[in-house]
């Protein structure tokens, strides 16, 4: 367990004084002020989250695709079968997925990490052998995992987070992959912030009405095994432990191992947003580490988003996970950070200011 | 006249056959069905404008910044001197402008073009000296310009757009620059529309209530001039003389020289909205061509968008115009392209797609 917990407790609140500075300079940019709009807010932001001003660019950029297998695919929750979990790992290790290709325009490096996968998977570049378990249990009628293995992927993505920042990487980005998933993160999202299991339940990757109904009722008595249990959002390992995903708790772990090394984490999709919402749960200062890369168009991504206060940079209306839509939003954010860096002041440029 | 009219004539509605085959080709790709959302539409639309699928890489960039002044600051329409204008153009020229920051983040080159400063400019790398004449005469009062500088301006546009793609470029983004353009931006705005002048006159770089009140009303005074002259929308080119900027016509002919060369062109705020919905008043066909970076925190580009039928790719609220909402948005058009090219098919990539 030594490298959540160490991640977590070095975790520091924003810095305030480097917020101050950056939202001062911004006024004296050769713009009107505010004109940048949320850009700026967004550069203030990474500037407190380094604790500098001008913030420094967050580059290289990493990805991490987490993926798992869930056991309440048997319960009928979607569509696809559970080896496509295993055929998109491939997918991503040969380059041929949406998260490779706008991991390239965007110049970031992708690296897949077996966390769950029920298949045994040979190495392969790329690929990070981490499992924890080969997938969980159905959370529809059991606990998904133990305590234990919660905590175990913890690790697993906290010392992910670790690795790529020794690496050198500035700036991360959430990935996933697992059939079953929404399913997992609908749970926890309604167990977390107390909203209503139909609003925060989607159609993940396009379920009929039916199948949707299903998959509402398999939370909802989920939910109620772990209330008659005990367990209820103050114990948010137990929650991942009864109805989450080990990629999701390994999300949690990257989440705020990225805010232990005070760097930004950029958030894609609802998956990204559970295990943001269970890393807030868990060490609530890693929070202000996240910026919201886009609105997915599942309801629990907006009910996470509101849940933490986080103002995504688009909505494509994309819900694809993978982290493509968080990688997307890369550019927004460097370019937030260079404006600090690199553009002229009404000073330097000799440009006149408004008449106030 | 030749460079514009011999772009008009050369504009050709967007390819459909591409478009189909670029949606059925979006189907195939190793992800549920619409999962990529807008970002699948938009590499559709970037299919019907190459004609071609999938469509070719939207790259190189270069993006446009057309300057030039406005001879209705003399109404206190705005609180920035007119001086402003030339010294950021200096300011383009030395790279310390926000549109250069973007520009530099996602691998642009600009162009600033003087096609209406009213002072003189000393030739510099960077800047083309294309200057119809320096700065308009008050639209509050007068025609901003004749028919004939109008038809220039649409030409300095036209010829800069063929330019630059006989340079290389695959992707144009429009620019501009000119203190007081937003209420001349406004006032054409208003007039081809058809909307009430206050519900699409904003605060432009920041004004108080008193300002703007003077602004809605020097606009609604320069359009009952031109109705009692009887020019109204069903003549574009007397209302652009009227009540435009030099800036805005030439933003209006490269539009139209982008879409004769077939080629993607992102129009920023409220200044290139303006300038888009002249160009397409002009040549209907247009229209295809324009794809929105941004929404602008301006009423009026919001207008020009809906008349429009263009879906912004972000909304930061941003509202500073030189581009620079426009360019932050090239790395999703090119990844939207590129999705297209480069993922993998279910077939390709031996993935098991849903059981239907």
């Amino acid at each position: 367990m030594g490298s959540f917990l160490e991640a977590a407790a070095r975790v520091v609140p924003l810095d305030q004084a480097a917020a101050d500075e950056a939202e001062a300079l911004q006024d004296r940019l050769t713009k009107p002020r505010g004109a940048l709009g949320r850009l700026e807010d967004l550069g203030i932001r990474l500037a407190a989250i380094a604790g500098q001003c001008p913030p420094p660019q967050p580059a290289p950029v990493a990805v991490a695709v987490f993926a798992a297998d869930h056991g309440v695919v048997a319960s009928g929750v979607t569509p696809w079968p559970a080896e496509v979990t295993t055929q998109m790992v491939a997918n991503f290790c040969a380059g041929g997925a949406a998260i490779n290709v706008i991991a390239r325009q965007v110049g970031a490096d992708v690296l897949v990490v077996d966390v769950g996968v029920s298949s045994e998977l040979e190495p392969r570049p790329g690929l990070l052998l981490a499992k924890v378990r080969p997938g969980t249990a159905n959370l529809g009628v059991e606990d998904a995992m133990t305590v234990a293995e919660a905590n175990a992927a913890l690790d697993v993505g906290a010392s992910v987070a670790a690795d790529m920042v020794a690496a050198g990487a500035r700036c991360l980005v959430t990935g996933d992959m697992g059939i079953g998933n929404t399913t997992a993160s609908a749970a926890l999202i309604a167990a977390l912030t107390g909203r209503p299991v139909a609003l925060v339940t989607g159609r993940g990757t396009g379920i009929d009405d039916g199948m949707l109904a299903r998959k509402v009722s398999v939370i909802e008595d989920a939910l109620a095994r772990m209330a008659a249990a005990g367990v209820g959002p103050d114990d948010p390992i137990r929650l991942l432990a009864g109805v989450g995903g080990l990629e999701i708790a390994a999300l949690a772990g990257f989440v705020v191992g990225a805010a232990a090394a005070r760097v930004p984490v950029v958030i894609d999709g609802v998956i990204a947003a559970a295990g943001a919402l269970v890393a807030s749960a868990l060490v609530e200062s890693a929070r202000g580490y996240c910026i919201a890369g886009h609105r997915s168009s599942e309801p629990g991504a907006s009910a996470v988003l509101e849940h933490l206060g986080l103002d995504p940079i688009f909505d494509l209306a994309m819900r694809l996970g993978e982290g493509s839509g968080a990688c997307l939003a890369i550019p927004v954010v460097q370019a937030a950070a260079r404006i600090l860096a690199e553009m002229a002041t009404f000073d330097s440029a000799g440009v006149t200011d408004k008449d106030i």
